[in-house]
């Protein structure tokens, strides 16, 4: 499957690599391919990069950090119609420092305002509950956790589990339409608190049941 | 310990017949306690009800739903001065139908709210995150899941934290300050949604790391 994958940070390049390694095309975009790769992070990585104008695929992700995610869609423009869209982001406000609040929440979420904005798309809301270092490796907690599919759309839902059962994925769980998306937004406060007291990002929550 | 509950709901109910079993002296605070034991869900039960007015207490739990808790903890007043108050409640808002909102949120809290209301008592976040049948017997789960502790006196945390072993938690994660009862209460929607999906509220969330 030809991926599509919005944003050179650590995200777009885990998601990138790992989906690369599991037999897929991977393409990452980015608005400026040549600066992006003489990044020194970029150093070894062998991913093809793409402008956005030029990016195409059968399942795009959007790697993008929450305040960047519209116009990174916005630049790729009219290759998202129709397409399944995994959106990763999440709508952390650190502006006014620690505890974080979100830009968007509670009667709106992240997704939804960009299902409003791309209403042609197939969006659908996962991977944004974790770092990305769980995202590519679930079995490297030692232990099953879960990750939450969501989205208006069951088919392009199960698109999205199936990929993450390429990287892993044994508890994939859906949570039917978008407006679900809020309450995966909103479980970010309670995620970062957690990263601060471990001092480390590699976690993830099990649903029990 | 003597454990004064305020609420006689599900909640109240759960928690007073499961820390009076586990050797507790349980009061449970009512508005009309004449009328609390007439009603149909309180036959058969065996808990002291006293009038919030004459409620006292070394612990103190808001069982309350939580348009009711400022209510409920300013008619019992200044016998919460330098308690630890335990609070269970969640801002959920299922007015405008499904999915519900939060009538406090992202940078607020209900616990902070009545932290400020009642700046004497010792005020912990626990027990929101859950059904009341997973409060009260976190095993029947069948897998170990955890429950969060937040407020501002490490000591408080402590002792809400004993009381959560006396019911049988293992896994009684310290979030550390009050703010935190933010991302606690943010996780409802998310609680919620996972409720809707399966149908029964016999699930937590278990932090794998």
């Amino acid at each position: 499957m030809q991926l599509a994958i919005l944003g050179t940070g650590a995200v777009g390049r885990a998601l990138g690599m790992a989906f690369s390694s599991a037999g897929h095309d991977v393409v990452i975009g980015t608005r400026d391919p040549e600066r992006t790769r003489q990044r020194e992070e970029w150093a070894g990585i062998d991913l093809v990069l793409a402008a956005y104008e030029d990016l195409d695929g059968d399942v795009f992700i959007n790697a993008t950090d929450g305040r960047g995610s519209l116009p990174a869609l916005e630049a790729v423009g009219d290759a998202l119609d129709g397409k399944v869209v995994i959106d990763t982001s999440n709508a952390l406000d650190f502006s006014q420092g620690f505890p974080p609040s979100l830009f968007i929440s509670n009667t709106d979420s992240l997704a939804e305002q960009l299902q409003r904005e791309f209403p042609e798309v197939r969006l659908v809301k996962m991977f944004n509950t974790m770092n990305n270092t769980v995202m590519v490796n679930p079995q490297g907690l030692g232990d099953d956790s879960t990750i939450f599919v969501a989205g208006n759309d069951p088919a392009a839902r199960q698109a999205a589990a199936s990929l993450a059962a390429d990287l892993g994925w044994t508890d994939v769980f859906d949570l039917g339409d978008l407006t679900a998306a809020r309450g995966l937004e909103m479980y970010l406060p309670l995620w970062v608190r957690i990263f601060s007291l471990l001092g480390r990002p590699d976690f993830n929550i099990k649903v029990v049941r």
